[in-house]
């Protein structure tokens, strides 16, 4: 399937459930997948940070991808993660999601290298001539260390090098001018704005973004379609009171010990063992070398889930 | 007179008019405030970051304290920024702000030496303890280089240490778990929490922002006003229009040639050329280090304040 | 063959010459190692930052180590980089070092996700594990976004994981903390800390580094080498004023406008143009996206080869 | 008196004896400048990060400049610390301290506001015009937040702006390329570089540096006086030796928990907890709000100071 133009709504990016000695866990991932699509999300993300797709291997990523384009088969479209550190690499990883199956690309910058805005647009001009599928750019310089200027953006959505964005910049100013500068040039009608700032998505559609990709959408994948249609219809004391108890939920994320253990350990592994908790996947590891959640924290996840409603006190 | 509990509204964080010399020009700064107040600002804020306080003499510093509270006359509460690289230094000037007539003091956590949260905290008690005075945290990592953590805040908001926050943080997710925690202990009545994103303000009151302290409230305080009593009707809609006027009216603030000038001197020249050409000042000096704008850069403030309806063409 | 124990001396980190279109020169490349070995390095490092690795693709990176092995066929160790966002990816890219005949590999920490000093210990103790071959981290927090800190590395010294460090970090006070330590546990005679400080090798080998892995070596080894000499031999003024002609020499890496491409594409494009202007590569094309250097570029080169001493004028 | 051109030798930055109010214990800091003098420093440093200046009240802050210009009495060049967020502030800074009896100011560039380096060269002619005494550049992005570019420090070296430079930049190749400039135009003469990288004197010597600003000097002058010795006599295996007994020495900044205090507050605690032990000071308080050593924290200084021959086991 094609995506649609532009794509809208919650887009998880789904994470990777794996076997105790670190396989991808097939089963689980179809679930996972199922169990969204049964909810509703418009579009899945897989090997996205959320998808630990920096820790798995080729061979992995490959598993994860076929897997969730043969689960899918069509329903919505398949985003395909791409977290590289350069050009050609970004495109042995395209011809993979393509015999894959994947709908679409979301590539990041160049990672490693001290870069340039000229290089960047020239990196994502490269990918989309070479790749055969629409690209979005995935800006996240928490992780990426680069933060995609917005001229470089529009340019780019402008002359169809780029689909859409992803935004986790969490530089919610910039947003806004870019969405303000689509709109003045007739391009959000083909350009999709996706935010990451999970925590301030009613701010974000009001804003005028076309949906949400939530890692917490793994979760409670309602909660953010039940805000996603509150802000569809206007109703936007709704959307704000179901992003509050979802910013409540997301307390969970700090459940694993800042001084033992990567912030990202501790937020992955409070999503898996959600998943884990709630029976949709059979083993809450993270991919080598997190640190995995300890029972004390494990349990601080149960609580937050009974807190917010999702599991039975 | 005494901050309202808590304060809400537009807080435009003052400019410091200068004159030729590099004096404050009394008289321009009184003009700016009786402009604000005619409006109908809620509070002002002189000496933040938009006030160049890192860049004036203590008795300039002075000046302006004195000016604007002998204006103000008691109409709003003057909120006076208090840049000082740590604790000893913000008491010296939490005196000379008493003795100006200031009603609350907006500190930043120390910032030259490598801090901690727990002496991040201890600074605001001692601050508190001495100053005589509210006290507001500023938050603003992009000078500060520290970013509040929330549970600091959280302490320091509960214990009374703290009336209130000026987040310019930018980090929405962590606002919005701290107004969700804010409000689940009763803390929101009493606590003031006033966004410094001044383009994603709509998206700041929905989720329960107090106010807003805008830089560009200086040049069009009528814009954040509307946005803000649109917000309190609950009209959103309307709220969000507002915005995006005022973040395409935001691009003044890139007048500057970046290869040239550091994006400060850029936005606070801008804002100050604008208040020039709208004649509520005389002279539209930054204060040195500075490069000024050049006769091109004013012209593109020209521009963009009569595409933003605020001067004839 | 094995490496030494531990390797001292000069390492280049090869650059990756490339035909026009991309591909790797491999004729260009073999003229390179040779012109190196003849010179008397102690060991060639291909997959580096220097040689673009982060740019290049799998087939790409394969055909640089095979060349690099076959021509060096044992004369002296192949330190094959490995630029990999996380575990599993060095260890993919570790069975194909190894299957290229790689001697051992350098090896950072993960690129990518937020990492902990107890993530980075267990991925080197994986990568050990994994591999089968000697590693040597590869401590660069310019580009790796995260500085190893002293205790690992010791502790991973002391164990055996590894082999050495190549110490890019510009921490030369850390570094100093850790040669004292190693000595005193008797791990200097074991381990190999190579600096990559490449403007201040006579400090660090008067430190008790044991040699050096200069990008600018490539094309003045002999620089180097001298250099590398006149320290073993403890003539340290010597030594110094080696160093200062290198430093002096090393402005051709500023050739590049740095308004307009990245500071790396202008070091690499730089050494690139230097190798071929003086005749070892066939083509001066670095990889893509960077910004390629223009004639004034190459001619600031030449200037700095003909003051270097390098090329007649 | 007049600073000799260029400065040269070991100029420690004094750390703050402090009363247990927080008050200057200026009997305590006369002892410590007589105790350096008599060891043969060059020059002392008050007010930098060394001394807690960032933390100092005004009138704090005058007490220790004029306790230490009258202790010293001529007999070297006494360098104030001016740590002060922009232009304005340092030349009221600079008028207390000729006021003091101050011989040169040690001037960061502006701290709070983005910044840029046409900019950074204005603040430093202003500071130079405006102040009336020589000016040292202090180069400290780790708590100033810009690196200063070695082009501007020598266009200001070139035109008599600046009489040195304290580099704690830790950019020991940058340091280098400007050493090496400096010699080219002559200018080495007449500028002094100072590195403030005081684990790394050796080679800094080695690369022309004029002299070293050691915190640890405070403690052991001693060793930084008998390394400088060396290195000026040519006997670096002597210089370097030195410094590993200093390097190691250096552990005792690390004795307070980094998960309860800044590292500052370890450093700068762990130095005068050693001048306490030492007999030299009365009390070894930290300004507020830094965190005090606890009593293991000062064992392990103690600890540092009998294993580094400083104190009887």
């Amino acid at each position: 399937m094609t995506t649609q133009t532009p794509l809208r709504g919650v887009v998880p990016p789904l994470c990777t459930p794996l076997t105790p000695t670190g396989e991808v866990d097939t089963d689980s991932l179809r679930r996972l997948v199922e169990r969204l699509l049964d909810r509703g999300v418009h579009a899945v993300f897989p090997l996205g940070s959320t998808g630990e797709a920096s820790h798995l291997s080729r061979a992995s990523r490959q598993t994860v991808l076929e897997t969730v384009a043969r689960t899918v088969a069509g329903r919505v479209p398949v985003l395909a993660g791409v977290i590289e550190t350069g050009t050609a690499r970004v495109l042995d990883a395209a011809r993979a999601a393509v015999d894959a199956g994947a709908d679409a690309l979301v590539v990041t910058a160049p990672l490693y290298a001290p870069t340039h805005p000229v290089e960047i647009a020239e990196h994502f001009r490269r990918v989309r001539a070479g790749a055969g599928l629409p690209v979005f750019a995935y800006d996240n310089p928490a992780t990426v260390h680069t933060k995609l200027d917005r001229a470089t953006v529009l340019d780019l959505a402008a002359d169809g090098t780029l689909a859409g964005l992803k935004d986790s910049s969490g530089d919610e100013g910039s947003l806004r001018r870019l969405l303000v500068a689509l709109r003045r040039r007739g391009l959000d009608s083909s350009f999709s704005v996706l935010t990451g700032s999970e925590l301030a998505v009613d701010g974000a559609l009001l804003a005028g973004a076309h949906g949400v990709v939530p890692g917490l959408g793994n979760v409670d994948p309602d909660g953010y379609l039940r805000l996603f249609r509150a802000a569809r219809e206007g109703v936007w004391s709704a959307a704000a009171q179901e992003q509050d108890r979802l910013a409540a939920l997301f307390a969970l994320t700090d459940a694993g010990d800042p001084a033992a253990m990567g912030r990202g350990s501790s937020a992955l592994g409070a999503f898996k063992a959600a998943l884990h908790l709630l029976g949709v996947i059979d083993c809450p590891a993270t991919a080598a070398p997190q640190v995995p959640l300890d029972a004390s924290a494990v349990e601080r996840v149960r609580t937050a889930l009974v807190e917010g409603g999702l599991l039975a006190g």
